[in-house]
């Protein structure tokens, strides 16, 4: 028989009843029931239930174990009585009576329990981090990131793509956040850097010939702490293909993600119908531009009702230029009582508040009233042509918010998000997925100049002609998935010929001697044969947030920092020592320094 | 038609033939028959020939392309005359008569050809990498890479492994080899390091309970340059397994590897039969711990021979303590020319040199007559014993070395490859593995202390008791697994009992304050409940360059350094900027502090 264990803790069943076993695992639960001791022994693969009375010669020995000590048990597998058979376990007809029992590792007390799952402090579960990966609910986390992973290569591998690994250890490239430097011993003062993401990478693979790039790639950036992303690493699903257009990142994203999330959200829907919306659009429509498509509330343009009209806020904001009123109907949110609420939340918000209209049975009997403040204030003529466009009746409602749509929009988004919920608009159980496209490709910074709205290294759509013209009037071949409020996957078209890259930047300010320097390995390439490419990359940890239902990233990374980027399992960061420091000629300043 | 190709330079054939068809590619060469252009237009899969004669309305367009520009032609498919087909390429039944042309991207002269195998210097090659790898042997190499690691996942998935990712940016934890430091900016003054291995995550991987991990991960050692390595970065498909002893590693790597080797080198034959060689008889028999067992040369001692014999040299080397003396055995060595040769290789290696005795034909014809320095001083009667031991004859030879093994081994051993290669003896196209089992535990330093010899995470074979005897008598379960001279494999059973972990390390000296200190988070976790585990490491680089037969690592690399630790394409390491470092509260020191 072997050292350990002749079955895993979930292969037992009723075949193998009378047969002499050995099982190694981890003591779940301990009961005593009156001179009979019952463990339920665990592992990796599942629970079987062992027992031992007075007359097992390993009775008193079992009689020691405590809970998580790893034991290995010999014994003989008997049938449950069928009143005591548990269908919900692989092993639940059978239980293990032991002969014989070996403690391969003991288990000081628990600073935390592993069976049951009780909330614990997240300082606690990260420093016994590996009492905590023994529970349930993170044991099913990681295998079900692991099998995400291992199901999207195999995803991209059946499309034709190739993995690469491209260098970890590499020059610093401000992308955008604050690089992790790793000062070098051979060559002190200078400084590598991990990479933000492979970007200039991939696009020199597409360079070099391999057409179809993919990489779980991990990726660095040294960011302030947030509670939804790890402050250090994160991983992303990156992919590059050569001679595309933007359909064509498309066509190879869908199927790839509407089967991954099949597979592993059996009991949710996919939705096969990915719409693509104007990055303009979608802060128009739904206040973000990573809208939950769940949500059907879509907001409106209702200016005109409200020019010249006797609701003098709204009448006198439109006098001034870029101002908007827009509307977020809200089916069947026709009360006081709820939109009361709803005009507290966007004050709790920053707003002033938000206007409505509801629209009751008049108490005539006449038919449909509409009530509210607003609907007096610009008459019952200009009420009627709001419902009307709005498409709204009895029982339903309408939220008004006017300013400059930047100062407004994201409170609008986050309203029309609780409207829906609270309303029960927002469907369960449903992932939505959208392509938000048409990014602009400059904006205009605080301070009045031009610059980058997105990613620079995308392709302006028309090209070289475009740039001559009104730079906040180009679009870039630039495109993001969004899935039920989160943003998914973020892509482009590529800028691959040097005159307009270097003009494209030279629009935002940066001269090409700054381009050659910041970008050089990738300029130079593209100086000596470059195809047209294009591609994306997918935020493996947000895919795995979504499928696992947590909000929380750390649930789904096996050994995550803390909030404040430590790891408090293996001390990290720690002082380094002098010797350390002076084989790479650096000094630590004091504090006030 | 999509906007770039309807095909793949590999795509087309007979079948094609009438077909309007649009390719996009790189122009692999251009050539002019007199009227008639000629290009063959390249892509990741396969070459095409284009042609366009005077006819054309691409003509005089065509006539404008360079090497390595990226065009994009409209044409039509034609049959090739039979006299012009080639066999070799996939597309050689075909070739395109060009309608149109569009360049998609121009190159500029090239600092190096693509066309043509010739050799490079590797600086021009690194600087320019994007044209490196468009050659069709890097092409090759790192499509081996990708379909290598591919391949190494899947078979460890099918055995039953998971793949998880463990952290890169973590702590510093002396393995041996100097850490990367990555300085925190959240806590200035503190530092994480990049992973030497993930051996203490993926052991903690174990205690959390998750039975069969695998990762291919990225490791990192600051380490100096050499040419067989990679100065910063390298892969290793990293294993480990819990309620295992080490055969049962053994029985997961065996049909991986040797899998993995049939399936890339099918021309090439897979050793079925993997002995398990002691580590000491490794040593004595092929002087090395990495034997090649395609040489089937094997060393033996023969001192006996020696004692008291009229060889002074020996006689009296025999007299000290730890001495021995070995034979190299060189069937079909048997000439005074070769032995010569070989003695003087010993001298070149830093040896006296190495005597010899060679079996040739009796010039008085009475059968075979021992020769050589050798024979004469120690006489017949030894010499025969020593043919005998040996299992030599007519036409054979044998080298003498005499001395502290530990002087000569290494020098037997290099011997022992070029006896093998010179004589014909070592086997062509064939891969032989073997098992190097019975590390021992702890050695002397020169200063006559004891330290581990090898991985102090290793259980000691005996366990506790062992460890109460002499320590250079204990052997550790630990294991490689060499091939063909090179070490493919390390691996050990992992000493998951914190006291028997602490006493390991309090033989080498260390005190138990100074082992939690180092390896505190592995040193808690097997404090509740730590399974027996072991596992293993295989070096990716490589096994690619086995397969790839190549010597050089940056050949298996996309985007190696160079042997100065520097990235020549994206000019890394770099000054930081001094917000950087204010950022990070470090100051570089000049030279001379």
């Amino acid at each position: 028989m072997h050292a350990y264990r002749s079955h895993t803790c979930a292969a037992l069943n009723k075949s193998n009843v009378g047969e002499t076993i050995r099982l190694s695992g981890w003591v779940h639960r301990v009961r005593d029931h009156g001179g009979v001791l019952f463990i339920d022994l665990r592992d990796h693969y599942g629970i079987t239930q062992v027992l031992a009375d007075s007359d097992s010669p390993a009775f008193a020995a079992i009689e020691k174990v405590r809970a998580e000590w790893v034991i290995q048990i010999d014994g003989r597998v008997k049938a449950r009585d069928a009143a005591l058979v548990n269908p919900k376990l692989p092993t639940g007809e059978i239980e293990v009576y032991a002969t014989g029992l070996t403690v391969l590792g003991e288990a000081a007390e628990l600073p935390m329990p592993v069976f049951g799952e009780t909330e614990y402090p997240e300082e606690t579960r990260l420093t016994y981090r590996f009492l905590d990966l023994r529970r349930d609910g993170m044991h099913r986390n990681m295998m079900l990131r692991s099998n995400v992973v291992r199901s999207l290569r195999n995803r991209m591998w059946d499309m034709g793509f190739n993995e690469f690994q491209t260098p970890i250890i590499t020059a610093s490239s401000p992308e955008g956040a604050r690089d992790f430097l790793v000062p070098s011993r051979l060559h002190p003062g200078k400084f590598y850097a991990l990479p933000q993401a492979p970007q200039q990478f991939k696009q020199l693979i597409m360079v070099a010939g391999f057409d179809r790039y993919f990489q779980i790639a991990p990726c660095f950036r040294d960011e302030d702490p947030r509670a939804d992303r790890s402050p250090t690493d994160f991983y992303q699903l990156d992919i590059e293909m050569s001679f595309v257009e933007q359909e064509d990142v498309f066509a190879v994203v869908q199927p790839v993600i509407t089967g991954l999330f099949e597979e592993f959200a059996p009991h949710k829907t996919v939705s096969k119908d990915w719409p693509r919306i104007a990055y303009r659009d979608s802060l128009l429509w739904y206040g973000s531009d990573k809208p939950d498509l769940r949500n059907p509330i879509k907001m409106q343009v209702v200016s005109e009702h409200f020019r010249g009209s006797g609701f003098a806020v709204f009448a006198k904001l439109l006098e001034q230029d870029g101002t908007q009123i827009r509307a977020i109907p809200a089916p069947k949110g026709g009360s006081r009582k709820f939109c009361d609420r709803m005009n507290a939340f966007a004050q709790q918000q920053g707003l002033p508040g938000m206007g409505y209209i509801f629209w009751r049975e008049a108490e005539d009997g006449s038919g449909t009233e509409a009530a509210g403040p607003l609907a007096k204030n610009i008459g019952p003529e200009r009420t009627e042509a709001i419902r009307q466009q709005l498409g709204l009746g009895m029982g339903d409602a309408a939220f008004f918010l006017g300013g400059k749509p930047e100062a407004f929009e994201a409170v609008a988004g986050r309203a029309r998000n609780v409207i829906g919920e609270e309303l029960g608009l927002t469907e369960k159980d449903t992932f939505r997925f959208a392509w938000i496209v048409d990014f602009p490709m400059y904006e205009k910074t605080d301070d009045g100049k031009i610059d980058f709205s997105h990613n620079p290294f995308s392709m302006p759509q028309g090209g070289m002609e475009a740039l001559n013209g009104d730079p906040l009037d180009v679009y870039a071949y630039q495109y993001d998935l969004a899935c039920n409020g989160y943003e998914l996957i973020s892509g482009g078209i590529r800028n691959h010929k040097p005159e307009i890259m270097f003009r494209a930047f030279e629009l935002a300010g940066y001269p090409n001697s700054e381009v050659e320097k910041r970008f050089g390995g990738m300029v130079k390439a593209f100086k000596y044969g470059a195809p047209p490419h294009g591609g994306c990359a997918a935020g493996i940890d947000r895919i795995v947030m979504l499928l696992a239902d947590t909000t929380n990233i750390r649930e789904v990374i096996m050994f995550p920092m803390n909030q404040r980027a430590e790891d408090l399992l293996m001390n990290a960061p720690s002082e380094p020592t002098n010797e350390q420091l002076r084989e790479l000629r650096l000094r630590v300043l004091p504090k006030d320094a």
